[in-house]
């Protein structure tokens, strides 16, 4: 008897998951695996860019997991440098490309994983690749910046397009390199993963931080200087010197291969799987990570979201299931955290437009509390925002600003989605006290007893 | 028309709780309220206490979160220094006893709620009464042990006899005043409220910040010199030599009252209640705080815990249906967190004998990770032990020891057990992450995924 080929396209936190995976549940045997990736690392954490850039981490091998020699110690036949062309679905095979040598080849397999990620969006504008211009999304990425930021003057200016999790993460980067930072923001508010109301607060601590936001600016050219450096961005109506850009503006799934073949993607442009990651119709396609849209539980549509703990969650799952175990995974309830500085911004479930989107009427609560017990040293500032639904109190979302302990409060949003708990029944959750970690009443439980008083007066309006 | 008259008989959380909450929604020609208290404060936080004591709160007022005045602005005729001594349950009257006058009275009611809150253990040991010896139960307590500190010398030895959550927080607030501390605590490990092998992690961190804790020590004297004050703390086998004693040991419900007239009592002496907290068999009492028993939603018994946090929910609740509104207490999960200098303390759910003690088959997972990703500056461990029900998977409860963000991590499994959620569901939440905040997997779901395991190979032995 041959061992079963498995299939492994890209390396990174989905596809090397599943192919661990894979190898735990079946030895060589039973099961070949090759795994074929295009960069020059494996099994590294793109959320840490960031703090690497920032100097927070040392060294960039440490974001580095798993490396390529540690994927081939457990008899996985790892391909670097190789980029898969083609995939070609009724004869079980993918052509690769060696970078390298040049030579591109064909290779069967009996089942095959996609993991081929997301790319940046980089809009089609001048001076877009001109040197000095940066993109974070990969370790090489993150390498040229640190590179490009040691030629521009200490006390340089940076400018950060996009204030999502990224431009927010790498404004602070940039900051602790001593640059002057200006974010430009083509929403009302930074952070559009949040309602306006909550942007705003992470706004004024940006302000605060030092750092210049400039919202509802739309960059339409990256102007450069006479050796082809960038030398400053344009919006419509301004232009903001820069010694350096870094591009935020967020990722699409890369799915090109995929949609080559005709593999069904969904609405916003990632592949549609099943429960167990199957990519929709086929028997012998799995498809994981940041190249997939998930299932919102609470929307109840699909959704592209980048996120290292769901690519690893997914790559869990397809090893398991392609290895002969068993898996699923039901899908997301919207989890991010994020902090700038030391301030901390998390959100779960729907934002006000979300819930209109999908045809949900909804109260909100907004409350401020603080982190801590208000008479335990370090007690800050806390804003809770909490939608629930109207008539059935259902949870719908919740937002949190502030500085320690805010974000992974979110956590017990998270799992109050997931149950599909009423803000009523989450009054009476059992959460942990002590002064120095939580008020008497949990900023949570505060919040949740507001959106109960606004879902009764709604309900009687 | 005349007002309804409600009585309540004590003054801290869960009394003034539900006298502000009543007065929310009655004004005082609809309902008047009349308060016993007989201390010298109202609405104070004696969890606060170790703190206040230990330096890092500055003043007792800082935890007092509503004094006498304030609640007298909103017409509660508050009895401060005044002792209920009888309940007239037929005749719908209580005798109260003004402490300053010695005069005694009786005040009619219409309903009635009992708050008289816990007292601590005291066991009858020679010495106890010793100056030097302090409990930590409530701001006279407090007050008096700063002042016993202020006499020692800065360089002195403190014992604190008990190892739960006031004792480990006593240790801390005497290691801050310069005292070689010791710690007699009668059980095989610290922190009776985990597990012994996670209570081992605490004893580990506390001879790490330099506390002695004596394990399976019960302590048979406090010796006193001949000035009358204490010198030393003798168990069975040992003497341990002492400037100040703090006694830890825990409380019970102080139902005395209640008990005189055949209120029902549960197996640890609190008082009963039904959902709406009425006392059962009752349709014009109510009662709250530390001194009712309160149903444990995981073991299907009632427990009592002494918690601020508890108070607080029963005095709204009780306040709410007093007033012609309407709330519900379900029970709890059995959530608590405390701290030791750094070292984060969480438990919620079952213990190993617990779940033995109600009947529950389980299996156990104990995993260490790190409360930020592994290369993310100031990751530091953290064990979380989970137990699962065999077979079915339910989670049945979770313990966490570690550093920073170790607490409130229990949050997720108090949620996830008042959900009834299997920890094969668990594997699947989606918490917050970034890599400030937590692994790709976080710490919670990693245990989950191993108690998964766990339960797939007990079920299959």
């Amino acid at each position: 008897m041959t061992a079963e080929r498995l299939v492994v396209i890209g390396g990174d936190a989905a596809g090397m998951s599943a192919a661990s995976q894979a190898r735990r549940l079946k030895g060589p045997d039973e099961l070949s695996i090759v795994a074929f990736e295009r960069g020059h690392f494996t099994s590294y954490s793109a959320c840490g860019i960031p703090y690497w850039v920032g100097g927070d981490v040392a060294e960039r091998d440490d974001l580095i997991a798993r490396t390529p020699e540690e994927h081939r110690a457990r008899d996985i036949d790892l391909r670097m440098r190789t980029e898969v062309t083609e995939i070609d679905v009724a004869g079980q095979r993918v052509r690769a490309l060696d970078l390298g040598s040049g030579e591109s080849y064909w290779t069967g397999f009996d089942k095959l994983v996609i993991a081929t990620g997301a790319r940046p969006v980089r809009p089609a504008l001048p001076g877009m690749d001109a040197p000095g211009v940066h993109g974070v999304q990969t370790l090489d990425d993150g390498q040229a910046l640190l590179e490009s930021l040691d030629r521009a003057p200490g006390t340089g200016r940076a400018v950060v397009v996009g204030a999502g999790y990224i431009g927010v993460e790498m404004a602070e980067a940039m900051l602790k390199h001593g640059f002057e930072v200006t974010v430009l923001n083509r929403g009302e508010q930074p952070m559009a993963t949040l309602d306006p109301d909550m942007g705003r607060l992470v706004h004024d601590a940006m302000d605060g931080l030092g750092i210049t936001t400039v919202n509802r600016a739309e960059v339409t050219a990256i102007r450069t200087g006479s050796d082809g450096r960038v030398r400053a961005v344009a919006t419509g109506d301004a232009s903001y010197p820069a010694d350096v850009v870094v591009l935020g503006i967020g990722v699409e799934p890369e799915t090109t291969l995929a949609r080559a073949v005709g593999l069904p993607l969904g609405p916003h442009g990632g592949l549609l799987t099943d429960l167990s990651m199957r990519v929709v119709g086929h028997d012998n396609i799995w498809a994981g990570g940041d190249c997939v849209e998930v299932l919102d539980l609470v929307a109840g549509r699909t959704r592209h979201i980048a996120l290292g703990t769901h690519a690893n969650k997914h790559g869990q799952i397809i090893g398991s299931n392609v290895g002969g175990g068993y898996g699923t995974f039901p899908g997301v309830v919207g989890t991010a955290v994020s902090k700038v500085c030391d301030l901390e911004i998390a959100r779960t479930g729907l934002r006000e437009k979300d819930a209109r989107a999908v045809g949900l009427r909804y109260v909100t609560a907004t409350i401020e509390s603080t982190g801590r017990a208000g008479y335990y040293p370090g007690a800050r500032p806390m804003t809770v925002k909490m939608l629930a639904e109207y008539r059935t109190g259902r949870l719908l979302g919740v937002q949190i600003v502030g500085r320690d302990g805010a974000a992974k409060r979110v956590d017990i949003a998270a799992v109050a989605l997931t149950a599909g708990m009423t803000v009523e029944q989450m009054t009476a959750l059992d959460l942990g006290y002590a002064p120095p970690f939580s008020p008497v009443w949990d900023p949570v439980l505060v919040a949740a007893r507001k959106a109960v008083t606004a879902v009764r007066r709604a309900g009687t309006a």
